[in-house]
């Protein structure tokens, strides 16, 4: 992305990339077939577990007025629109907790003030977007998203890890809250004498911490010895959903005399009922408004506008990191023009705005390289495997596998260099052939591994296309309906599912990775050695790393402090904002420049997207089914999210040559390493 | 051991064969020094526990005439006697739940005549004992243990299987009796309304899950990345005890208005309360019970006699399996004289007998393995590293270690070979050297990783000695005078510390490897090929091994079903002892016998003790600290239980050659295997 300021020649930009691929987004994601169908649930449940949980705490601060029937709706119809007219499919949008806080904020205001009143109040959120939408209007079409490229890897891990502790606190308050007397509840009910409510309280860290665990062992199940290869794909794939369905059953185990609100349950009305409409009709009261609150709504409007600017265009920037290899261009400008069209939108209806989400993007992203990674996997073990049973040679077997890789990538242009992941195989396969004694004669498995092969070098890709996120929208959208179902999940498997999110984005954190590094005894530093890790881990002294990760660390204190100043709390992502300048000309005074460039490569200028073939991809889909055997996929999506260095791994021994460099190779870096 | 039925000649083999290690089982035990506590302390839990819960169970079934007090206490003295003057050091003795069903179903007989009545109950016990302890006098002297000889591998493990789903059963059982409102308790109690029963059982429910898993995980501490090498050791040797301290502290978190009951703690008396101690005069009321009771009591006699001869024996031959590598001789015969002496003493002061317990007493011995191998390690890594840092060649170095090596085992008799593992070691190193260019060069570790080397190598060993069972069985007698601070435990750690006996001796279990290895998907059996594994897996085709696993489980699960049977159900022991002769008889005419011999090698003769030189060992155990790094002892000590064969493990790829006959091994054996 180049840095322009001239207006409207970022949107334009935009517009133009993404439209040459807006067909092929369609035809990709439609080729996936079923499998399709494993990111999109995935996404589904990280997308609307939080903004029910949302919805349910705008309930109690709103009186009622906001629902999760309205951010629900609110997450459905943005995310619809963004996933058919947006620039950057891999975007989720939602409503976010910075939302939540300043619609209270706005509604304790207006409550407070006679001539608005708690009648008036959606009418004036309804001015606020309108403003809010004015600013973001003029923030897209001046170019305000090229200092995106400033924001390095240092900030965004930093903004991703904060993000985490704050769902985590979310998950544990919850859990205390489970012990307590909720708000605008009878207090003199059976379920809240203090031996039910500690009743309550324990039954809801047995579901937290049931689902938790599960869920996270579920996500593991490809590595799994037990269970048919398709078991272990499907349970790895729907574990989280299947999980909230087990744990959702748990809970009704207990029966006999225990009253009906053990455990709680999400409360959310029904949107048939009485009063959970108001909101759409919002726009004939607008005018209502004094004149003094519709120009006042420009000070909750900067605040918002700034805010979304930035969750918007982060969230955007983190789904689409450099580890990925994304192919197809970002679109940052023209997705904040269209976000504030959404955001008049949803002012009009009166429903809280959506923009877009950590962790969610990332994990759209994350989701959708493993579903690539399959599909590329099945395809091209089916190719070798023909070839064995052809008894053809390794060079043969290779050549065919090139074919087929290339098939899958841009079948118009050959010429194009073949992937690294491809040409590391080739010379692998054929050193081994070497060592066999002869490069013509038949290979058989014995030989010639080749699903251990290919899951080690296959370079990571993502599937990106805009199936997964209309469907997922469109399931935000059916839990509307869905409300008497919903209503029967435990809370507590609301907080059980945040504690989930905060873990799950952690591997591929290099700043969390970090983390752990100086926290392991230096007697083991060899093993982060042994496997895949990043470049800093051996070419920057261990002193440097645990001073640069102690810096990051009380800047991410700080954050969080800020997060817990009451309203201007939401402004956190400001704190972060500066990290931009610390970076860019504080840092450089304490930390040597290839030191820093290994720990935080601040390029300055966008990933070069690699050339695009619209109609490739997909062909090789229609032979997809659940992967036999992939345990490697974990490995590989989790930590290659870092820049990786994979040096030989133990599994490549088959080839005595690429033995020894590996052991000398760690022997050099444990020496580097201080004891 | 000979199969002899002359009379008396088992006993005097016995007692001259441990006689002259007596002198040794001492000193030996003293020089580890502290570390010893390790061993000590992880059995002492695993004997007081079961031995306080079978107290509480005994106190509710004999109106508490005997409590835990009296079960802590004959535990206490029959391990102090056996750890000094019995014959296999490694037996632990303890009160076992058949005694306690036995001692039940006897009292309730004496209660419903009214010539015993409850309060003649423990004189008439102490007849029983006499006549059990005359039939033990008969079967030691005739020799009877021989039969173990034929005790297979196959009943053996079947036994310890056994023994765990009754220690599963009865952590489930407590856990829902933690829903209900115990016995012999004031139902009107403020908790045991439901409502604090509910909050009880769930609060229960987390304890026992929060301990069991904490403490599987606190035993692999040794594996960790993180913490310093002396705090794994640390946590790994002392994990359990550490749990249950913290899950203890954390069942006093919850305050407030919660009703003193909840959770539920341990119930026993005080031994210095009123009527705690009547039993101990019991003798003097012997010679008022009925002459014709006098003789009945023959009946339940032989049973407990049968009992103890299974159990007493079969403890003692699991507890020194052929892996384990024992030095020093078994002692069956005397042993079970000796029992015969303590159950007369237990009979005559009014307290349930102790005998050799599973899955205490192979625990003890692995736990002592662990501890060898933690002493030999440093003692070789030691002399290891002062040969480098006198850069001295590889050769040089070998020899210092086998020098070590030797001193440790049989400084005396120099002649002997040295023990497999470092002959490995020694061509390990040399070809390694070769392939460096030269053997006379100093080495470092970059070249020699002498930790990862040594923990491959070396064999098992089990620090054979009395200090141990002694110090144990003092702390168990100590538990007494501690009741006060016992009753401060939750009776839900009880539960889920059975969870984890249960599970923690599943692995080494070939039976139960067996039962993963039929559920472990084709596709993923190399990796149990890759790792350690027992020959069966290579020599038997799957479908054999599929067959033998499943008429084990039935006969597992027939005696299983035995044991539900009232009363009787204790001789299920009989069902395991009938599987010596289907095993000699029927089963060969169902498998070959060469596979026969790799699923259940039936030698039909005693393991040969090796040569054992008495005033060797200990010299290293001055120089002993927690090992720096350990983590090989982990699944050295758990996976070498079965006869293990070991093949190329990735970890020794610094050798070239050594990598190609490791892949086409694998290969091989997988081809084997039915797809």
């Amino acid at each position: 992305m180049e840095e322009t300021f001239v207006p409207f020649r970022g949107i334009k930009n935009d517009l133009q990339k993404r439209l040459m691929c807006y067909k092929q987004d369609w035809t990709g994601g439609l080729n996936a077939g079923f499998r399709i169908l494993a990111p999109t649930t995935y996404i589904f449940f990280a997308s609307a577990i939080p903004v029910i949980s949302f919805g349910e705490q705008m309930e109690r601060d709103t009186d009622g007025i906001l629902t999760a029937v309205q951010t629900l709706s609110s997450t459905a119809l943005c995310g619809i629109i963004h996933s058919i007219i947006g620039g950057q499919p891999l975007l989720i949008l939602g409503v976010a907790e910075p939302t939540v806080i300043m619609y209270t904020f706005m509604f304790n205001f207006a409550k407070s003030r006679p001539d608005l009143g708690s009648k008036l109040f959606l009418a004036w959120t309804g001015w606020v977007c309108m403003w809010t939408a004015l600013l973001l209007f003029l923030l897209a079409i001046l170019g305000a998203c090229s200092i995106i490229n400033r924001f390095t890897r240092v900030a965004g891990e930093l903004f991703g890890l904060l993000i985490a502790m704050l769902f985590m606190q979310e998950a544990i308050k919850g859990l205390i809250h489970e012990f307590h007397i909720p708000e605008r509840e009878d207090p003199a009910s059976t379920e809240f004498q203090s031996s039910w409510r500690f009743g309550n309280g324990m039954f809801a860290l047995i579901l937290s911490f049931g689902l938790l665990l599960t869920a996270l062992k579920s996500r593991k199940a490809r590595s799994w010895r037990y269970g048919s290869g398709r078991l272990r794909g499907f349970v790895a794939d729907y574990g989280v959903p299947l999980m909230v369905l087990l744990w959702t059953a748990v809970s009704y185990i207990p029966t006999g005399n225990i009253p009906k609100g053990i455990p709680r349950r999400l409360f959310t009305p029904n949107p048939w009922s009485h009063g959970a409409y108001e909101n759409w009709t919002v726009i004939k009261d607008m005018l209502n408004v004094p004149v003094l609150y519709i120009i006042g709504a420009f000070i909750p409007a900067t605040m918002i506008a700034v805010l979304y600017y930035f969750d918007h265009s982060v969230a955007s920037q983190l789904s689409q990191q450099k580890e990925f290899n994304l192919r197809k261009p970002p679109s940052f400008h023209y997705d904040l023009l269209l976000l504030g069209f959404m955001v008049i939108l949803c002012g009009l209806i009166g429903i809280p705005p959506s923009n877009g989400v950590i962790p969610q993007s990332p994990m759209h992203t994350k989701s959708l390289a493993t579903l690539k990674h399959q599909l590329l996997r099945t395809r091209l073990v089916a190719t070798a495997r023909n070839c064995m049973r052809n008894e053809e040679s390794l060079g043969q077997i290779y050549g065919s596998m090139q074919d087929a890789y290339w098939q899958m990538q841009t079948p118009l242009t050959h010429q194009e260099p073949p992937a690294p992941g491809l040409k590391e195989l080739k010379e692998s396969t054929i050193q081994l052939a070497l060592s066999m004694g002869n490069i013509n004669s038949a290979v058989d498995e014995s030989i010639f591994d080749v699903e251990k092969e290919i899951d080690d070098l296959l370079p990571v890709e993502v599937k990106e296309q805009r199936v997964s996120n209309l469907l997922q929208s469109l399931m935000v959208g059916g839990c509307v309906a869905a409300m008497p179902f919903l209503k029967m999940i435990p809370t507590s498997l609301l907080w059980g599912y945040f504690a989930f999110m905060a873990i799950e984005n952690l591997p591929g954190n290099q700043f969390w990775e970090r983390i752990l590094f100086i926290f392991t005894a230096s007697s083991r530093r060899y093993k982060v050695l042994e496997g895949s890790h990043a470049t800093y881990v051996e070419t920057v002294p261990f002193k440097i790393i645990a001073v640069f990760t102690f810096f990051q660390t009380t800047y991410l204190l700080v954050c969080f402090g800020i997060t817990w100043v009451p309203i201007a709390g939401v402004l956190f992502p400001l704190m972060i904002m500066l990290l931009v300048p610390v970076r860019q000309y504080i840092l450089p005074k304490f930390f040597k420049g290839a030191h820093l460039q290994d720990l935080d490569a601040a390029e300055y200028e966008e990933i070069p997207a690699l050339p695009l073939n619209l109609s490739a991809e997909g062909a090789l889909s229609r032979t997809a089914s659940f992967a036999e055997d992939g345990e490697m996929l974990d490995g590989i999506m989790t930590r290659s999210r870092g820049e990786v260095r994979r040096i030989c791994s133990p599994k490549v021994t088959s080839l005595s040559s690429t033995v020894k460099p590996s052991k000398e190779f760690t022997s050099r870096s444990k020496s580097m390493v201080p004891r």
